[in-house]
């Protein structure tokens, strides 16, 4: 497999990538002398996807090019200069072309991470004019592949760990890039393979596939190939006619399935013999593209029985139609007696694999106890997420020159909890993860085996825990724009996400969870907000919450008089 | 704005992003001396999306980009050959390093036209071999893209004509390209304008965009522009402190609100101040980072009154929480006695834009009369398309070396109906389109005022029609590699696309349509298996089908034996 790489540069994240707003904002900032700032936003999202408990984070290799990369280019200011007020200060448009991301620093959660409401994902500082317009095309690289690798983690989940699954939506997707980074991400998250060779080719995906029924229709059963004959898989001897060793194995197969040698189309026939004669050594069948029974398993397992003869074995059958368990079963138990009749005993294990709108519940099925399906083709459903097809991050801003801001709103689900913050996770005795904690960065880092305080989000007061064990969850990725440490490969990466939700607890675990997993330190206003009382994890977050309460009250008392008609 | 346009190539749209079986089934086909075969492939969806009773065409523009420019380089043919088989024929990669549409023609519907199930978006023609490969791309740039140009027809019909309809999703599409994807067909689909500044420069999309909470909330109110002089609209007169004035205003506009002077966040004044200082032409205020009544308003018409002062007219507010239809009547209503309290009268019609999770029942609500809404702001519900997330083309094999192909699965609804074909829509005397018939290519045209008889898609019997005018659906777009005509702009199609929807008949324009648009000549086996007997639209494609149907009847007879276990 080709490693990951991007001769390209991913040449579609570009800085103007981003909402108009953020280049107005950026003129707001600049005339204000405020461009130099130095900000602080996190990048999180509110609540799990398809109402589980967890997500994985992903995103991460994708906004670090992107960083790196950031630069305005002349056409880039010019098309800005054209949007912008006709009269705006040309001194404004040399800040913007001198602009990089030298001063920003990111600290994230590695990628392949279980991630969880509040907590950031990315914490991104430097100067408040470059930070800020780095919100959109940041959301953007982050919301969709962790929906999407949140997505196949739970279709892995369903399918257990034997089953192979591949994601072929590329022709579903939001055009091109959004096929790229659904097989991206879909991999990371636990599925084996991708159709997508571009994946294969930037990202190092393994990539699988074999035929669509237009090859197998395409053929009549008249063409005549250039060169019919096989070499034996050992090299040696002469070559043979393998559409006529094909057919006189047809003769033996419909006698023992009790079909007439004139059922199985020809044309399909042709096709294999045509595929068989490229993939000798990879020879499969796509069996429906006129009747499984009759046509496409007696067919495929002629022209398998002649590369047999020949010292090749075929690999596997695919269904796209119909009830593809019951199938499978039926296949299964003809490739047994098939091996037994005629003493081939590598046909029994020819993969068989599925594919047509597999969604949770239909993979439910398919990978249910004694079920003959090897592998799984998911196309919608991996890549559109169609449960919910966004994730709905959002990217506030937590303080200004040192000092904590926030959002408060009519709508106490939008507010945000002010200041630059730590994050860590308790872990059980076990391993297993019990709660976040989010604290000011400057509070001492909690201990493990010391008891602690903490006010879970949503709880009615505090609770108490004492972890086995402390992992500190944000990693300093980018410092002033310098790489800290490399970044893992895709296959590190899928490989944490896998170690990650082995050590998840069932309960969290579960596809549609009741019991979410608590994270603390969130402000205690939402979701009611007349309760301002704060008591948060940490003394230090408390004091800050009570130095902004007064103002808070304020505001909430107003609101209050407000909401009154 | 500047004109669509594309610098980079749209480097995402290449030759490998595709289905490694579109390559695999490449190397059959020339292994079967068959990669130059004349073939055709269709490209069409099977039903309306979003239970409507139509879909507008779109993503061609793309896919014309593609073909023109599809070669495989020397990195695709070496990635390429690392996942063949190792002993592949190196002549097979000679083949692939020659490819290019130069021999590949295209039939498409025009962007923007009225696309409804079975009839073609795109008829592909050419070596059997190249045509395969495009598969996969093709779908990927026509599917999304007509999906989203369809969902945002549907958002502009229930907006009506007046309202404005910002595009806001970025953040909440597939990675970056699935944003500019979304930006471009929602824009051809009826939307105004897009917040997304790339697909200003590339697609010409007219964009919008003003400021964000973080901006407000990142002023305390105590920073100190550099410069907080604002000189007269009429450029004449020394400057004024455009925050010292606002801070009169603010007393004057506290008093005839009945607030206290010290209600309105500082910060959030300080924001708007700095904002308008950047725009003083087109001031917008961003209203509930705080408190909409008690802070938002006020600081928006103190610095709007004090901006009018020197001659200069605040263009909108925007409100991103709470019950939007609500407070806009409540903000029109204070805009009102303002204006006539303070003889400003201009101000009564500052625009009022919402925005915050709108679907297409959120939008309804917005868009009834008496709203006094101006602009909406739609980001994740048009561009995820919630209600279907895929459009679910297919692009199949219709005809190869001129004979027919069809696909006959246990799958009645994944038939296909085989054959070269000519799409026609017949009109009424008003011009609405009644109904869309598909015959052979060699068939004669029907004619206006002629009486026909089809057999509707669906129905047990042939209808008489008489249509006013005939349409021929598919334009030559692309002869053997040669653009035939050039491309209309984004904004031409998206004038067609308005055009098409208003000649649609009310009950097909319905958004949930009982009453499907009929399209006739499908095959009639759909979606009975059994009913094999073949009534098509023309004697043509019913000899045709009729010379089919022995294989056929023998195919479903054997079906049938095979149904009984």
């Amino acid at each position: 497999m080709a490693a990951e790489q991007d001769p390209e540069g991913r040449a579609a994240a570009r800085p103007l990538l981003t909402d108009l707003y953020q280049a107005t904002m950026a003129l707001g900032y600049w005339r204000a002398g405020r461009a130099r700032d130095a900000a602080e936003f996190e990048l999180f999202f509110r609540r799990c996807p398809f109402g589980g408990a967890f997500a994985l984070a992903a995103g991460l290799r994708d906004c670090v090019r992107f960083l790196r990369a950031f630069r305005l280019r002349d056409a880039d200011v010019q098309f800005l200069a054209s949007v912008l007020p006709p009269d705006t200060d040309p001194a404004f448009f040399e800040h913007l072309r001198a602009l990089d991301c030298s001063e920003v620093t990111v600290r994230a959660l590695p990628e392949g991470s279980l991630a969880f409401p509040g907590v950031p994902l990315l914490q991104v500082s430097g100067p408040l004019l470059v930070v800020q317009l780095l919100e959109t095309p940041l959301l953007c690289l982050v919301s969709y592949a962790s929906l999407v690798a949140t997505n196949a983690a739970r279709l892995r989940l369903i399918a257990g760990p034997e089953k192979r699954l591949l994601e072929m939506g590329l022709r579903r997707a939001q055009g091109p890039d959004g096929g790229l980074t659904a097989s991206t991400y879909s991999y990371l998250g636990g599925f084996d393979s991708s159709s997508n060779v571009l994946a294969g080719q930037l990202r190092g995906v393994p990539v699988a596939g074999t035929l669509a029924h237009s090859f197998v229709t395409s053929f009549s059963g008249s063409e005549l190939p250039p060169d019919p004959m096989l070499v034996p898989a050992a090299g040696e001897g002469p070559g043979v006619d393998l559409a006529a060793k094909a057919q006189v194995w047809l003769e033996r197969v419909c006698a023992h399935l009790g079909l007439g040698v004139q059922e199985p189309h020809p044309g399909e026939r042709a096709a294999f013999v045509a595929y068989a004669l490229a993939f000798p050594r990879a020879f499969q069948g796509l069996l429906d593209s006129y009747s499984v029974r009759r046509s496409g398993l007696p067919n495929f397992l002629a022209v398998s029985l002649a590369l047999g003869e020949l010292g090749y074995r075929a690999v596997g059958v695919r269904l796209d139609s119909g009830d593809l368990l019951q199938q499978a079963q039926e296949i299964r138990q003809v490739f047994r007696t098939i091996a037994a009749q005629f003493q081939v005993p590598w046909l029994e294990s020819v993969s068989i694999a599925v594919s047509n709108n597999i969604d949770e519940e239909a993979l439910m099925q398919l990978a249910q106890e004694g079920s003959e399906v090897n592998v799984i083709g998911i196309g919608t459903s991996v890549v559109t997420c169609p449960q919910q097809p966004s994730l709905g991050c959002v990217y506030k801003l937590v303080a200004v020159g040192g000092q904590p801001r926030m959002k408060l709103t009519e709508d106490p689900e939008k507010q945000t909890l002010p200041g630059s913050k730590a994050a860590f996770r308790l872990l059980g005795s076990d391993g297993s993860p019990l709660m976040d904690v989010l604290q000011l960065a400057e509070e001492p880092v909690p201990r493990a085996g010391q008891e602690l305080k903490v006010w879970p989000r949503g709880a009615q007061g505090l609770c108490t825990v004492r972890p086995a064990q402390v992992e500190p969850l944000l990693r300093l990725c980018l410092q002033r724009g310098q790489l800290c440490e490399p970044l893992p490969s895709l296959a590190e990466s899928r490989a944490l996400a896998q170690l990650s939700l082995s050590q998840l607890s069932p309960a969290h675990k579960r596809l549609q969870s009741l019991a979410q997993y608590q994270v603390g330190g969130c402000p205690p206003w939402c979701p009611a907000l007349g309760s301002l009382t704060l008591p948060p994890t940490s003394p230090l977050l408390c004091s800050l919450q009570v130095a902004l309460s007064e103002r808070l009250q304020a505001l909430v008392d107003s609101l209050r008089v407000g909401a009154s008609p």
